[in-house]
C-alpha cells in the first residue's frame, strides 16, 4: 500500500501596522481606492498566519513533517522582522510593495517555499482581521 | 512572470428563523426526517457566510477585489432580506424553497455569481451554527 | 484553614426564533423601539448560556459542584423547551414575556436558582450573538 | 417586587496603528521599558471594546438599553476616530497620552461616561489581542 | 439541470491523553524526535474533529445527508472510544500506532470511510490544538 | 485626582493530561462521583488560564505591570512544569492532590500570588475546555 499524504497547518500571529497606497496614484485616486486603509500614517492588525504542507507520513515518526520545524521556520524568515513593525517601512524585502493582504501572502509564500523540499507548502492563509483573509497556493494556481 | 491569482474571502452574518419542512410530506413524515428542526413556529440561527472569491492580483491596486465590494454585494443581494427574517416567510426568492443549508447556500450562489466578472466567485460557506456548515463550489462541482 | 471558594461556570447553547414587540404599544411604536426584532414572522438566534455556580470546595472531591450536574440541570429546566423553539410561542413559562435578551436571563435564573442549595448561582450569562450578551445576578444586585 | 438590574455589554471593534514610548524618556530607556512596542514607525492591532451597561430592565421594553444606542454612542465617540488611524498622530483626545491599553481604556470611559444617565456604563474592556486585555470601572474602583 | 453537490461539514469533539514515541527508537532518539511530546507520563488535548462529506442534495429532503448521522456515526466509531481516554493505551484499534495527529486522521478516515455510501467522506480535519490541525482526504490523494 | 486602577490580563496555555480520583474512594466509587475523568489511563486537556491583576495605572509608563513579566512569571512558576505533563505524576507540587479544575486553580494561585506586590492578583480564571472553566479570587472570598 502507498503511504497516505496529509494536510498539516500550523498558524502563528504577529502584529503590525501598514498603509495601502500606490505612489502611483494620486492623493485623490488613492484615497478613492484604498479608503480609509490610505490613512497617511497608518493602522494595524493582528495578523494570523496559517501555514499548510502537504506530503507522505514518515512511517518511522508518524510526521509529514515536525510542526515545530515551520514554526521555527516562519519565526525566522517572517515573523521576527514582521512582528511589531510598519510593513510599508520596516522590513527590507517587503520595500517597494503595497502590503494588501494578496501582496503579502505572496512575499510569504515565496520566502517559505524555498525551504521545502519532500513536503511541499500547500497553502498559505492570512487573516488581516477575523472577517477578512485571503488564501495563495504559488504561482501555479489560476 | 504571470500574475498571481490569490483567494480572497469576506466573512458576513445575519440572524433568521427558518423551519425545514416539505409540505408534500406527511405531517408524520416531516417529524421523522427534519426532527426538532420541524417545529412548526420555527427556530433561528446566528448564520455566518463566507464568501471567497479567486482571481488576479491587479498589480496597480494589490488587490484582487476590494472586500468592501463582496461586503457590498452581499449586503444588496442576500444580507437585507435575510437578516431578522423568517426564512420560509419573508424572503421572496427563497418562495418554495425548504430552507436547509445545503438550499440557502445553493441560493445564495445564485444570487451572487452573475455579478462577478474577472474575478470568479469560488466558494461560498455558510455556518448554521459554529458545529454546522456548508460549502457550495457552484453547479460544475461534483 | 478556611476552605476555599470558586467559581465554576458551564456553557450550554440552543438554537432559537423570537420576535420583541409589546402588545399594548401600537405598531408604529412597535416598530421604532424594536426595529428589526420586531418582524412579524420573528428571526432567530444561537444562543449560548453560561452559568456560574459559587462555592466551597468539596475536600473529598475536590469539586464545588460536577459541571456534569448544572448541565443536567439547565437541560431539564432551560433547554429542552427553548431549543429548536420559538420563544414567544412555544415555551410555557415564558408565555406574556417579551424575550429579549434581559428578560429571558432572569427567566432562567428564576428557573435555575431554587435548585442551587449549598453552592450558590452566582451569574448568568446569555449571549444573543458573539457580539452581544447579557448577565444577571439575582433580584439582589443594583 | 424591585425591579431587577442587568448587565448588558455590546462589543465593537476597530483597527489601528500605535507606539508606545514616553518622551520624556531617553531612547534607551523607552527601548527597556517598551521593547517592541516601541518600534518607531508603529506597530498595530485589531481592537476589540465590550461595553458593560448595568441598570433596571424598564418594564415596558424588557430592555436595560437599546444595544444600538450603546454602539451608535460607541461609533460617534469613540470607532470614528480610532478606526483605521495611527492612536499617537491622528486622535486628537489621545493627543500626549502614551497609547498602552490601560491609557486607552480609560480614555474611551471618559468619552463615554458622561453620556449614561439612568442606566450607567460598569465595565470597558479593551482586547489589544485575543491574549492580552483590560478591564476598567472608573476612577471610583481601587 | 443536474442536481447541485455540496459539502457537509460536522465538528465534533473529545478529550484524550496521548505519547508520542516509536518504541523501535532509543529513549535518547524518542526525545530528540519528539521533545516534550514523548514525556512517559503522556499529556493531552481537547481534540476537534471536523468531518466533511460531499454530495449531491436530495431533492426531498434539501439534505446531503442528516447532520445527525454523521455525528452518531462518529460517536459510535470514534468518540465513543476516544473520548476521556489514553490514545496510546485505551484503544482498541489504534494499538501498535503512534497517535501523531496524522496517524490519527488516518485512522479516523479508515474507521468512518466504509460507512458512506451515496454521499462520500471528502476530508476529515483534526484540531490538537486551535493552532495545530491536520487534514486527510483518503489514500488517493498525493 | 487620583490614579486609576485598571485590570489587566494575560492569557497563556498548556497541554496536560490529568485523571480525577480519590485514593481514599473505592474504585466503585470514584467511578461513580467521577464518571470518564476517572479512566486509571488519564485523559488531557488543552488549558487555558487567564492571570488578571489589578493595580493603578504607573504615570510614567502607562502600565499597571508589562503583561511580558506575568507571562514569564506564569511560565516559569505554572507553565513549564506543567505544559506536556500528566498532572497526577509529573508536577511535584501537585502531588497528592487530585486535579480538577478547581483545585488546579488554587494551586496556581498559591503559586502567583507571592511575586506580586504594588499590582495585587486579582483572579485566575482556568479553562479545561472552551465550555468548561473556573475562577479563583483568593481565600479571602466566599
Amino acid at each position: 500500500m502507498s503511504t497516505p499524504w496529509v494536510y498539516v497547518t500550523r498558524q502563528l500571529h504577529f502584529n503590525a501596522a501598514h498603509r495601502l497606497f500606490n505612489p502611483a496614484f494620486s492623493d485623490e485616486k488613492n484615497d478613492r481606492v484604498f479608503g480609509k486603509c490610505n490613512n497617511v500614517n497608518g493602522h494595524g492588525h493582528n495578523y494570523e498566519i496559517e501555514i499548510t504542507v502537504f506530503g507522505p507520513v514518515d512511517p518511522e515518526t508518524g510526521y509529514v513533517i515536525d510542526l515545530k520545524e515551520i514554526k521555527d521556520l516562519a519565526e525566522e524568515v517572517i515573523i521576527q522582522d514582521c512582528d511589531h513593525r510598519h510593513l510599508n517601512l520596516d522590513v527590507p524585502w517587503l520595500r517597494g510593495i503595497n502590503p494588501t493582504a494578496e501582496n503579502l501572502v505572496i512575499a510569504f509564500w515565496n520566502r517559505l517555499n524555498p525551504h521545502f523540499t519532500s513536503a511541499k507548502l500547500f497553502n498559505i492563509r492570512l487573516y488581516e482581521t477575523p472577517r477578512n483573509f485571503v488564501d495563495y497556493r504559488g504561482p501555479h494556481a489560476g
